[in-house]
C-alpha cells in the first residue's frame, strides 16, 4: 500500500525540525514537501545542518505546494500567520494540523482578548477540533482541521482533567505552577533566551497574563461543564526541552489518595502516551518522546490534591502530538512512528 | 581596635567554604580556627583547592579549639550532630550560630516528628533565637545561640510574613512552590545529585513531607499569631545556587495590588538585604550575595496574591545570613563584610 | 523469519540502558534476557524508571541465562569483570560483543601496563576483533568476540586513520585534545561527577596517563604500519553526552587542503555512519545517534592539519557501535535499528 | 586622602557591569560617571537590574563627561569604536584603559589584516602599553594608554611566556587549544549564543583565523625575541564564564619536569594573581576572581610540554585585569579592590 503524502509548512523553527525528526522514520507516511518562505531554494539540511545525510529535501515556497498530491499538511508557523494559511488551504483537499495558537481558543472574540493580532478567519473556529486525543479523540478522528494544543496547556489540562471530570476537585481555585525549557519560546534570537541569561538561572514570566492561562481554563471548563478559575504561572528552566507542571487543587468534599488515583486510572489507563507513575517524574524521563507522565497525591495535612505532570514540549507539546493527531485523522494506528524511547541521560 | 575572633566548626561542606569566602574579607573579624574531624591535619586549601593562596589555615579537631580566645563559633555541621556541639560549648563563653536544623523548630517534640534522630539537648530550645534578622532582629542581638534558618524557610517566610502580619492574606491555604539549586542538598556524593541526574532535568521531591514545611509553618504562625497551613513543594533545579519560591495566598476580604505592595514596603523598606523589585527577579540577580529579592502582585481575575522571592541558598540561605546574625550578636554593623555584588552572569 | 535472540549482561549502567533504548526498536532482534547480579529479581524499569511501559523485562542473574537460545550477548560490565564472562561464555555458542576495555589492547602485557588488574584470560586476545567497522569491517563480520572500542579511541582513531593510511600525516607528533560529557565516566556516584563539581565548570584530567592513549596509539600504528606517538588529553565537559576531539597533525612533506579532504573522502565516503561535514560540527549534531561527524582542514600559516570529530559517547562510543558490530556479526544490514535522528536541541 | 575619580565609557555590556561589580567596592577609587550612548538618561540599574540598590548612577553621554575631574577612564566599547574615543580623549588629561582590541596589536598594518575595520588612529600605537602586568609591569606603570588584552591572549600568553623566555620551548610549533564560556562573545543577542545552541553542546569556532591568534603570536615573539608560530583554536563551552587553555609545546633539547616548573616559579612566584597549581585547575577555581591558575608538566613518553591555564574571562580576561592596570597606572597597590574569592560552586 502506498504511503500517505504529507507536507510541512514552515521549516526553520524547532517545530519544523522536530516534525522531520519524527516523520522521517514514520512507517506510513512520506514527507512530500517542506516549505519556507525565507529559506526556499536551500535544502532542509542547510537550515538544520544536523540533518545532513538524513533529510536533504529542497525547501519550496508554500505557493509551490502541489496540494492535490498531499493528504495532510502541518502548519508550523507563528501565531497570527497560520490563520492565513488555514484560509488559503480551505478547499485544497489537504487535512490540516495547525501548530500555532490561532484556532485553540473558543472564539475569535476570546482570541482577540489574549493575542495581539485581530483574528481574520473566524470560519475556522466552526470546524476545528482541539487536538488532545486523550480527551477529544473522536473529534480529532473526524476533523479536517486540528488545532494542536500549546505545550503548557497539554501539560496542565492532562493533569487536571480527570479530577474535574470526576467532580473530585474544586474548579474555582486551580493553581498550575509550570516550569518550561527554553525551546518553548521558539528559535528566534532574543536577549532573554541568550545562554548567559538562562544558564544557572531561573525566573517566572508572564505572571497573570500568559495566554496559555485561557487555553487551560477553557478546557478545564469543557471537562467540568461549568465555570473554572485557573491561576497559571510559567517559569523558565535552564534546559532545552521539557515542561513540568505542579498543580494544586482543593477537593470537593472528602477525598482520599485512592479516589485521586482511581480518577486517573479510569481516564488514562488505556491511553498509550500517558504513563501513571508511582513516583514523581522528572522531565528527562520523557525527553524526545510523546509521553505525558503523571503523578498524583493527596495531602491530608493541608487538604490539597497535588498533581505533577511532565512532557517534552517539542514532542507531546508540539510535533509528537501533531503526529498523533495526524495518525488519527488519516486512520492510522495512533502510535505509528511514535515509538521513541527517552534519551536519558 | 582588635578584631573579633571567630571559629568555624566543620570545614568540608559548602557552608564551611562559603563562610570562609565571606569572612576572609570581613573588616571586623578574624578566622581564628577551622575544625574538621575527618580532615584535621590538612590545610583548608587541601579540602577546597580553590582557596590556594587565600586561606591556608590548618584544620584542627574541635577538641583542640581554644574556646576562651574565640568570641563566636559557627557550627557548619550535619543535622543531628550539631546538637552535641551546642551542648559541649554551652559554657565555653563562645556565642554560637548553628547552621544545622537542630534548633530551628519550636520544641524537641516537633523536631522528633520531622527529623530522623531523637533530639538530645532540649535545653538549647530555651535560649535559641531564630536567625532571620528582618523578623527577629532584637532576639538575635541578645542571643548567645542562634539557629540559622533553612534555605527554603528563609525564602518562604520572607515572602509571606508581611502579608500575614498585616492580616491581608488567609493563613489556611498558603502554597509555596519552591525551586532550589543542587547545593542545597549538601556536598556528599549521591546518585540523585550526579551531573547526569540533574543536568537538563527538573523534578519535585519531598512532596508533602519535606521538613522545611514545618519550619515555614511555625514561623507563619508566629507572624500571624494563629494557626496556619502551609503547602510546601520543593523542586530541584539544574543550577548550583539559588532558590526561587512562588507563593500563592488567598486574600482576607477585598485586597488591591497597592495594599499588597504597602505591606511589603512597611516591613522591608529599611531592611538592607531585602530588595523589593519592580519586576519578577531571577535567581542569578542575587548570586553570591546576601540579598533576598521580592516581587509581589495581586491577580484580580483569579483572586490570588502571588509573591516571588529569590535568594542564594548558600548566602542568605546559609553562610551570609549566619554572618548577618554574627554581626548583630557581636554588636557590629549588620552589613559588615556582606557587600558582595551579584556575580552576573 | 524469526528474529535473532540477544542478551544484555549488565543492566544497571548507562551502556545497558542505552543498548535497550536502541534494541527495543530493532527490527531484526529480540531482547531475550537482561542480567544484573545486584538487581536480579527486579524489573528493568525498576532500575531505569524512564523505561516504565517500554521495557518491563525481569532481571536475572547471568548464570540463569539460557545461552543455547541466545545468538549474541552484549557484555556491559566493568573493566576487569568482563574478562571472566568472556571466559565463561567461551563455548556457549553465543557471539559476544564486549563493551569493556578488557580485550581492546594488543596483548595481556600491554593491558597490564595500563589497567590496574592483571589480565586472566589471555586466550581472548587470539580471537578478538576490534570493533570499529569503518576500519575493520571484515574482521568484525567473522568474529565471535568483538572488543567494542572506547569512546575516546573511536573519536580519535576515526579522525586520524585516513591521514595515516594515506601517508599524509606524520605519526610521531599527533596531538588529540579531547572533550567529553560526563556519562563517559559511568553511572557510579563520585564526588568529581556531582552536579556542582561539573556544572559551569571545565577541566582536564588523566593528563599523560589516560588508558585510552594507548588504545588510540596502537590503532594509529595499525593504520600506519609503523610506530606512532599520540598525545591524548581528555577534558570533562558540563554536558551529559558527546565527545569532541580536536586533533593536530604535522604533514609529511607538502600537503594541501584538497589532499586532506581527499583522504577522508576515499576512506569514508561510503560509510553509513560517518558524515564528512562542510563546517565544524558540534556534539549536539550527533546526539542520540550512531554518527561520527568529521571536519578537516589544513592551516597554511602554521603548517598543521586540524581535524574535528564528534560522536555521542553512549552511541557511536558504546551501545550504538556495539549494535553496528552485532549487525555485522549476525549478517544483518549494518544500519538496522540505527536510524535515530539527532535530538537537537 | 580623597579617592581617585574614574569613569566607565560604555555601560551596557558584560565588561561594563563587571567593572562596576569590582570598582563599587574598591577602597581607593570612586566611580564618578558611567556613559552609554544608547541608554543615557536611564540609571545603571535599569540596564542591569541586579544592581538595584547597589549602583543607581545615571547614565550620561560620553560628551557630557567632565574629563577634567576624571583621573582615568575605562573604555568598554566595541572594537572599531574605541579608537575614536582614544583619539577624542587624547588631550583630556584622563589616563585610559582600553578594553577593546583596537590597540593590542603591534601596528595599524597588522590590525588591518585581522580586524574588519581600517584603523583610523595610528598615533595611539606609539604610546600604548600592553596590559599584562605580569609581563609588562613597568610599561603599564608609566603609560597613559593601556590596551587591555584579549581574554584568550591573557590565558595563552601567561601559559607559554616563561617557557619561551627561558628558551625551554620551541617557538615554531606552539598549539593552544582553548575553551571559553559564552560571555566572551559579548552581550548582543545572536543565534549562535542562544541557550539551545550552546547548552549541552560544544564546538570549535574561528579555526585558523581567530584574531586572538595574532595577538598571542606577537606576544610570544616579544617574550622570545624571535619568530614564533602559534596554532590557536577556540571552542565554545556551555558555561557563562571561564577560559581554559591547553597548550602543547616541543622542548628545545632535553628538558625535565623540574626545569619546566622552575621556569614558571622564576617568573611567577611573586605575582599576586598567578597561582601555580599542584593539580590541573578547573575554570570554577577562579570564577569571579582575577587569578590565573597554571599547571605545567612534561610528558616523557611523547616529548611534549603541556600547560593548563585558566582564568575568568570577564575578570583576569577583561575587567579585573583592567583594574589591575588602573592600580598600577594610578600608583595604587596592584591588588587593591581585587580580593574577590572564587564563587565555588
Amino acid at each position: 500500500m502506498s504511503k500517505h503524502k504529507i507536507a510541512i509548512v514552515g521549516a526553520t523553527g524547532y517545530t519544523g525540525s522536530e516534525l522531520v525528526r519524527i516523520l522521517i522514520n514514520h512507517p506510513e507516511v512520506d514527507i512530500a514537501a517542506i516549505t519556507s518562505e525565507s529559506r526556499s531554494g536551500e535544502r532542509f539540511s542547510d537550515v538544520h545542518p544536523f540533518f545532513q545525510g538524513i533529510c536533504e529535501l529542497p525547501l519550496i515556497k508554500a505557493e509551490e505546494l502541489k496540494t492535490e498530491d498531499i493528504d495532510l499538511a502541518f502548519l508550523a508557523l507563528p501565531h497570527g500567520v497560520s490563520m492565513d494559511y488555514v484560509e488559503k488551504f480551505e478547499n485544497s483537499g489537504m487535512k490540516l494540523v495547525d501548530l500555532s495558537g490561532d484556532f485553540r481558543l473558543s472564539s475569535p472574540r476570546v482570541y482577540n482578548e489574549w493575542y495581539p493580532k485581530k483574528h481574520t478567519y473566524s470560519k475556522g473556529f466552526d470546524q476545528v477540533a482541539y487536538g488532545i486525543p486523550e480527551l477529544y479523540r473522536s473529534e480529532v478522528e473526524q476533523a479536517n482541521l486540528v488545532a494542536n494544543p500549546g505545550c503548557f496547556p497539554t501539560t496542565g489540562i492532562l493533569a487536571i482533567a480527570p479530577l474535574l471530570a470526576e467532580g473530585i476537585a474544586n474548579a474555582d481555585s486551580i493553581i498550575i505552577d509550570a516550569k518550561s525549557g527554553v525551546t518553548g519560546a521558539g528559535i528566534k534570537a532574543k536577549a532573554v533566551n541568550q545562554f548567559s541569561s538562562v544558564n544557572d538561572n531561573f525566573k517566572a514570566y508572564g505572571i497573570k497574563f500568559h495566554r496559555h492561562s485561557i487555553e487551560i481554563q477553557e478546557n478545564a471548563e469543557k471537562q467540568l461543564g461549568g465555570k473554572a478559575s485557573v491561576q497559571f504561572t510559567p517559569h523558565l528552566l535552564p534546559v532545552d526541552r521539557g515542561i513540568l507542571a505542579t498543580s494544586y487543587l482543593r477537593p470537593v468534599g472528602k477525598v482520599t489518595e485512592e479516589a485521586v488515583h482511581e480518577a486517573f486510572e479510569k481516564h488514562y489507563a488505556d491511553q498509550p502516551f500517558i504513563r501513571l507513575r508511582r513516583e514523581a517524574p522528572s522531565i528527562k524521563d520523557v525527553r524526545g518522546t510523546n509521553y505525558c507522565d503523571i503523578f498524583s497525591t493527596y495531602d491530608e495535612r493541608t487538604g490539597n490534591i497535588i498533581v505533577i505532570s511532565v512532557i517534552d514540549n517539542l514532542v507531546k507539546g508540539a510535533a509528537g502530538q501533531a503526529v498523533q493527531n495526524m495518525n488519527l485523522m488519516l486512520g492510522l494506528s495512533e502510535t505509528a512512528g511514535l515509538n521513541q524511547v527517552p534519551v536519558q541521560p
